[in-house]
């Protein structure tokens, strides 16, 4: 099994859930997005910087499975091990836990970066990540 | 009684609403921002062209009185009046009315306009408003 | 090319973008579940009115392409197809589709359907939807 | 000058961010509301359990005032400090400080306690807020 290169914890905020008084699946999607942007954190980079220089990171596919929920007051974490896809693409595996281990959701993002118009190689981003300490 | 400058449908979406089973508090914010900027294109005027251009209208007060919840299936709209204050405040009347006429959220809402860094007269926005036909 | 059971047309609103200007990947979830309920509306069922009865249509698996942004002002459709997977799973192929026919979005979402805990079979909510006029 | 009962510390997630770049006005009113909750939490009582006892917090008015922006990766606290207004309302002063100490946004939120249906005094609720060290 291989391991995360990164993991961000997180509390459930009350204002996330809805009418199930579940997490909204949509607000599944930020706690992946944040975890990503927290990431890029950790190996230097600044998501809003990156944008300001047209280097945008965009999400090319998303597969998401639900697997619990998460209700009010859950703590939890997202971990990310990283892959590269063909030439173009970065793969993020992202597995949201909660802190009593029981599996809720297992992501795999596909994502693109586009350079002034144009996709470019992710690799700057990808080998600073590969070299983080797994767990 | 003064009239409306301007009123937007909406529907209540489930996604908006919490674990109480009604709309959020903080959604309200997003019905009162969308109405206030379709009451700008309805002035030929668009947010997010503003912003490229530097001109940037901003929030510099809120005032909400939340008098009834909104729950799932909803049908309401957001009802505007538009009045200048001072020199440079533009102040956005703003009530939310259910289909049935309950009175849901009464809102007032001031706001500045900031360009280049500097507040301008809100005066080339407010004109136009006040020669909508009122209701 | 099979037709589509169900279509619901929206604008995008200026809270939805984000940082990049384009609407934020998780609002697309919040479009998609919002046309899925109004679809449920369509053939006289109410999710809200479902969940108090403890019948809980759960998303169980979300697949997304994404093709092209959506920007503030935007008007598009979310166009739904529907179908069943082995016993249980209720399928919804849905498109996000500008007003200029440019495909933005491509979703898979696949859901249960869970009564007092246990799996039911979707076919009292498939049968009206298959009997919808297609386009 | 009087002394805060609880702070609660955040950093801004991008999703938060709008198309002016900065954090958008109503995302404050979520970081408000987890500040709340997360006080009602230090108190030991749990949001989400009163209302599945009937027994309803609710927002009666807000009060916002903006004065500078939050942009990404800001980190900043909500400070609060509660007080009691006539029989019936508890108010909430929440101010939001940014790291480097500038002042974000000053709220007054006021609110009322329903229990099947009808206001209750507050005062279970302020009295152990009041008994929290200040600062």
């Amino acid at each position: 099994m291989k391991g995360y290169h990164f993991e961000l914890s997180f509390e459930v905020r009350d204002y996330e859930c809805d009418i199930q008084g579940v997490v909204n699946n949509a607000v599944y999607m930020n706690y992946l997005e944040h975890a990503r942007h927290e990431l890029l954190k950790a190996i230097g980079y600044d998501f809003a910087a990156l944008n300001r220089e047209n280097i945008l990171p965009m999400v090319y596919k998303a597969e998401l499975e639900y697997k619990k929920s998460l209700v009010s007051g859950d703590d939890f974490s997202v971990k990310i091990r990283v892959e590269k896809e063909g030439l173009l693409k970065a793969v993020f595996f992202q597995d949201i836990i909660k802190s009593n281990s029981d599996l809720i959701l297992k992501a795999k993002i596909t994502a693109v970066v586009i350079a002034n118009g144009k996709p470019i190689s992710p690799d700057q981003f990808l080998e600073p990540v590969y070299k983080l300490k797994q767990n």
